[in-house]
């Protein structure tokens, strides 16, 4: 079997360290050829001694030399900065992509590496929310796949598989529901960034993590359904399943409907992306009907978690406006996280950028790039405002 | 689209009368080439009357007269007979066969269907649980696929499109448990015909719906699955789910589990084994969270309900045991129809009819013949004892 050989954009976060995980456990099917990281050096320099790509990134200039002299001797050669986050992708060496860097930054290095012809391993969901009609239209006339690493997308994916030719009538996103499922907006009003971390089921970073108490997560991920499966709004339901197990389900034409499970654990769908078509035996533990005696469901309260409206409202509205709420809800959260603003003023913040942006309705790259920059503006006025 | 001729055996029973549900639906890919019925001429000759088959065969040769009345005047041939239905099947005029016939009856047909290189679309399990070896070999052999019908098999089925090359870690099937899922052997000892006839989710032929809730019927899915899957006893699982919306599930080396749901409606994997690999649209009542808020499940009790560790037993010791406990409990269950014995005396004819009945380590067609009428006698002896 010839090995895959993988570009990891953002080694060091959550995902990143879960997918080296991977990697490390399944040494006869990939090689790492290249490793990034913003901030994290220390991390990054490890993790390359141990996997020795032949080309890392670290996004912070100020770090470049305490990396180079780490690894420079090991024959691995360092660079930094966006243009080397982006060039890096479009090696001969590199087979196939996994962006898992956080929220807009995975734009461009995304569109590099499809316009490079590589299979791209998407973990970034902000990429096709942001940028849908122009990253997936790139896709196409690259016949470059996307492969999604969210569990949700993944369980999809692995439903359409051999299903090519049967058409989706429609598919349910499951959400937990997250650490206030069950609340109303008067105790959201009153909920702290320490409760908002802790997600009852799944291990991430900060920003996913605050998008699974807000519900914005399912929304972004309402967004990204819509581009990867080609669906339309009305095609896309999300129910909430607080224990996490179905992934997701597919419902086709004849009323069929077809479903994932597994223990919450990101390792499984990054492994998929990674070796799709193939499914490579693996350790996981492994999911008990004993422990799960009874999986429940219920409907999203999108009156109380009203960002999951937005979403799907910015779905509808099309143009730029997943970007304008992909950009005001960044600006939020950080600031929800600096203790700035309260956990409700979150989709106040975006709920005003949606009015106060200008729409675009065929948006090329640089409105995009545009919109992110004004809706950040913005966005940062109307907290500076709160403050 | 060029239409697919379908050949129905037993197309007076529970499966064959919503196969021919399926069939009027969808008139653009389907055309009824031979209907075939055992005794209920009546039905049989209304079913002619409107689907128009080139051929129908009435097995009880007492009602041939009144069926060639009814038929030969349209054009329709009329034939009688065991030796009838195996060759109708042969017809140049077939592409697909489905055999919805009960019991031991179906097995023969379904072989002479393979050798002339038929598809089969199986809803007779006992087809497989009898002669699983000898008939997946045949199949092999005359490269004939064998399309599941049961929705518990048709489900497995389903989450295996497109993962030929993956292999199976498990399978789990699902049962509902039946009308008594949580009596113990002490309310066995009492229950009646007409409570053992009330499923509470499936509406079924009377066999089958006795086999429901003794487990016998899971026991034989288990034995089939073996067959379908190439398995091992030991990577088939069984697990309670009442509400029977999770139809059955596989897990990969991966660990991934796939599943396929939706409401307990006959219809869709019968369209499924016809139409496959294509799902033709159909407006079968869709499945809704909103009414299933809660999936649960249970370990299957196999003390109080012994004829699954029955079967679990026969299928871990081949041979002919598989076809010995078929045969024993269609005996049972027709008795215990007639009254004649006790709920659990059926188990017990079972097991004593293992002990007393040549074990055969590799049977050729002759000795499941033998096998089969060897144990008949034996299992109506024992309830003549009981009576």
């Amino acid at each position: 079997m010839t090995k895959k050989r993988i570009a990891l954009l953002g080694s060091t976060g959550s995902i990143g360290t879960q997918a080296l995980d991977v990697l490390s456990a399944q040494p006869d099917a990939f090689t790492v050829q290249v490793l990034t990281a913003q901030h994290n050096a220390d991390l990054l320099i490890q993790q390359a001694i141990q996997f020795r790509p032949a080309e890392v990134v670290i996004g912070n200039e100020e770090l470049v030399s305490k990396v180079k002299i780490a690894l420079e001797p090991l024959g691995i050669r360092v660079y930094s900065g966006p243009e080397a986050l982006a060039s890096v992708v479009e090696s001969d060496s590199v087979d196939l992509v996994l962006t898992a860097l956080v929220g807009y930054s995975g734009l461009l290095p995304t569109l590099r590496a499809i316009r490079a012809g590589k299979a791209i391993a998407l973990a970034n969901k902000e990429t096709l929310v942001v940028a849908g009609a122009l990253v997936t239209q790139l896709a196409r006339e690259h016949q470059v796949p996307i492969f999604p690493v969210d569990s949700e997308h993944s369980a999809i994916f692995q439903c359409l598989v051999g299903e090519e030719n049967n058409p989706i009538e429609k598919i349910i996103l499951t959400a937990s529901g997250g650490p206030f499922r069950g609340k109303d907006r008067a105790y959201l009003s009153t909920v702290t960034r320490a409760q908002a971390l802790k997600h009852p089921n799944w291990s991430m970073g900060a920003k996913i993590t605050i998008d699974s108490a807000s519900l914005m997560n399912k929304g972004l991920e309402v967004i990204e359904a819509k581009w990867l499966f080609d669906l339309e709004p009305s095609q896309i339901e999300v129910i909430v399943h607080p224990q996490s197990i179905i992934h997701s389900l597919v419902q086709f034409e004849d009323g069929s409907l077809k479903a994932q499970l597994g223990l919450p654990d990101m390792r499984l769908p990054i492994q998929y992306a990674l070796a799709y078509p193939q499914r490579l035996k693996a350790d996981f533990p492994r999911f008990d009907f004993a422990q799960y005696p009874s999986l429940t469901f219920e409907p999203a309260d999108t009156q109380t978690f009203r960002n999951l409206a937005l979403a799907y409202e910015a779905l509808a509205k099309g143009g730029n406006s997943a970007c304008i709420i992909n950009a005001a809800n960044e600006v939020a959260v950080a600031a929800f996280l600096q203790d700035e603003i309260s956990f409700l003023d979150m989709s106040d913040v975006i709920e005003t950028c949606t009015a106060k942006v200008a729409f675009i309705e065929n948006p090329q790259y640089t409105d995009y790039v545009e919109t992110d920059q004004e809706t950040r503006r913005i966005a940062a006025e109307l907290i500076h405002e709160k403050v």
